[in-house]
């Protein structure tokens, strides 16, 4: 993204901050996000879990109504499989943020990350969103400290931005935050933690379908682990501030449509490419798929095989995983068509040509390219004009590791 | 299992063997079973995998008699996604099978392992083939040759058998050799490479089914990375040398149905805990569903959870990802119901009592007993009373070790 200025404050009318509320034993760990003009169009995505922890919860009690004014967010702490006390300690936390900001609980997003099965420390939620409050601003630095405040096991803080031209000339912006890292595998209606403002004039309705639509192309594309978690939230607040024609659900705005679009195949991507323990980013592009459905499943099938993803990690061109992978995906193809292709910076290597492998000194240039950090993978499945991206990582000791280690989560 | 003899040879009228055909790089690589009295009742199950190996789609064909009189199996090679050239591969060398053992080719059942994408190297198969012929034998030592013929990143061979008694009086016996270790996760009608012999009475049809609903029970339930792999195959032969009273579909042998469980479910345990690196062997036990199917998806989702074997493997007893697991499964249950327990060789250490965490000194306890090389997890769902049992093992930095070697598969 080309704007100076990315990340929840670079859009007019929000505020931010990141403190440490002391919920982890170090660092910046509870962010608020202040709508200047009260409650404004909001919208909701949240995991298809079963088991939906207590913060999706409320917060989707709190979009009945399709506005928000505020958003709270930890990390340290997933409030989930925390039963009635997890209950009563969302509740809380709203309640302590409307105080703050002259809200109605209702007005409050909830969102939580860290730790399944621990009930949340209240008085320090409490008292991390009176100092949050002190420090609520819209310079650069705020809406960093908001994104790292619900980092876990993430390595960078995940921001982005992207300013557009609606269809009657206005100019909107759209600016996000995100954390992934890992368990991550969101489904359906599902994703990890964003948050996403914008100033556009846009209806609720309106701001669902588009954040559903880029949604279902961006975050559920992504899959680090296939463990779906039990908080995955995005939120996204539009303020209407830059007075462009009234977007709505009947009359959806191409332009809008491809900016937000943007700001989350951005965020996805660096989540994945921050995967727990990651060495690579993984983009599957798969493309002459019969229906949208066969190239989505085929795509994100190769980007979650862990035999797809250690051999990644080892610099192996081994396209026979890959082949699997596709053979277990449920999508229609023929083995005798398909085609396979390692895409690098500067140049593509085929690996497999209409079912039949390539010879030796193509396996070389492949190893070659498995050398990048970003590692593209193009698959013709030759059935039809359907195309899908998914994105993952390489499975590492690395994430191993960081998974193994005592009570993380 | 409690007999002296195990294997494919322990039934009478087999004979085995395992040798070096020179398609790994060293090693037994080659095994040939056969049956003294020629063709007998046999039934297979394939992998569901949409890419099926060369050596599937022969079986398949050779199968639709419902009688074989051979089998060959290779590791080093799968001969999948080989094409046309494959299938006439794999249809020479049932070919030299039915000249070396004077059958017709449709009478040799044929299964491969190995690297996915590669030729089979007909020659030396030829060879190894008329050397098998040679070296056939009931002895213990040709079914044991036999059975690291198949192995390939295996670190153990995998054989049993059993004795049953027929409703009639007579001896049964069942014994089999299977392969496992990496792309494994069954699905549906698919295993992974195990033969089983028996010199039961039985028809075609009561083989088949009885084969299904062993499957079912235990290669269904095993899950080592959720890779589905293009080779899986159980074969099941049965001469009728016992002479009970024929066992047929339609009135199946409870006694031989158990036996035959006993068998297959010890070949899946025997997999699990010799996954690709793993260090322990995870049981799910899952009771209280209200369908069997929730108890199989839930048992099935947590052992193929990444971020559970991940936990197990770093001793962590993290229930929160069990959890979360169950809540991606698809199982109906309610989160304030549910119960979880480590089980060791000596206690029971409860983790979650009726949807409550239980405190610290319980998760002490929990720590200890993930020293265990057994890991047994009880999970009550309360919420009817159909049970399901799943098996798999932790996912260790070694699997990612071998997984990430070049070419490798």
């Amino acid at each position: 993204m080309s704007d100076e200025k990315v990340g929840l404050t670079s859009v007019p009318g929000y505020r931010a901050a990141g403190v440490e509320a002391g919920v982890k034993e170090e660092g910046l760990d509870l962010m608020l996000l202040s709508s200047e003009r009260g409650t404004v169009p909001a919208a909701g995505l949240f995991t298809s879990n079963h088991v939906k922890a207590a913060p999706v919860q409320i917060s989707k009690k709190h979009l009945e109504d399709k506005q928000l004014g505020a958003i709270v967010a930890n990390s340290g702490c997933a409030n989930a499989f925390t039963g009635r006390e997890g209950i009563r300690r969302a509740r809380q936390t709203a309640q302590y943020v409307a105080d703050a900001l002259e809200l109605k609980p209702e007005d409050v997003g909830l969102a939580s990350t860290g730790l399944i099965g621990t009930q949340l420390p209240l008085d320090k939620i409490g008292e991390g969103i009176k100092k949050a409050k002190e420090e609520l601003s819209n310079t650069w630095e705020a809406g960093t400290d908001a994104a790292k405040a619900i980092m876990t096991t993430d390595t960078v803080s995940k921001e982005t931005a992207t300013t557009l031209e609606a269809e009657n000339g206005s100019t909107i912006k759209i600016g996000a935050a995100a954390k992934g890292a890992g368990m991550i595998h969101p489904d359906l209606h599902a994703t990890m933690l964003a948050i996403i403002v914008t100033d556009a004039n846009i209806t609720p309705a309106g701001l669902r379908s588009a954040l559903q639509k880029a949604a279902d192309r961006s975050f559920n594309m992504l899959t680090i682990d296939r463990d779906t978690s039990t908080n995955d939230t995005v939120f996204a607040l539009a303020n209407g501030i830059a007075e462009n024609e009234k977007i709505t659900k009947k009359e959806p705005s191409k332009n809008f449509q491809e900016g937000l679009n943007r700001v989350l195949t951005d965020l996805a991507k660096m989540i994945a490419k921050d995967g727990e323990g990651a060495e690579h980013l993984i983009e599957i592009r798969v493309e002459g798929a019969e229906t949208e459905e066969d190239a989505k499943k085929a795509a994100r099938t190769v980007a979650g095989s862990n035999l797809v993803k250690a051999a990644i990690f080892g610099r192996d061109p081994n396209f026979g995983r890959i082949v699997a992978a596709l053979g277990y995906s449920g999508a229609e193809f023929s083995p005798s068509r398909i085609s396979i292709s390692l895409i690098g910076e500067e140049k593509e290597t085929p690996l497999v040509l209409k079912g039949e492998p390539l010879p030796g000194d193509s396996i070389d240039e492949a190893i070659k390219l498995l050398e990048e950090e970003e590692i593209r993978i193009y698959i013709d499945l030759d059935e039809g004009g359907e195309s899908a991206t998914s994105w993952g990582c390489d499975l590492t000791k690395e994430y191993v590791e960081i998974n193994s280690q005592y009570f993380r989560s």
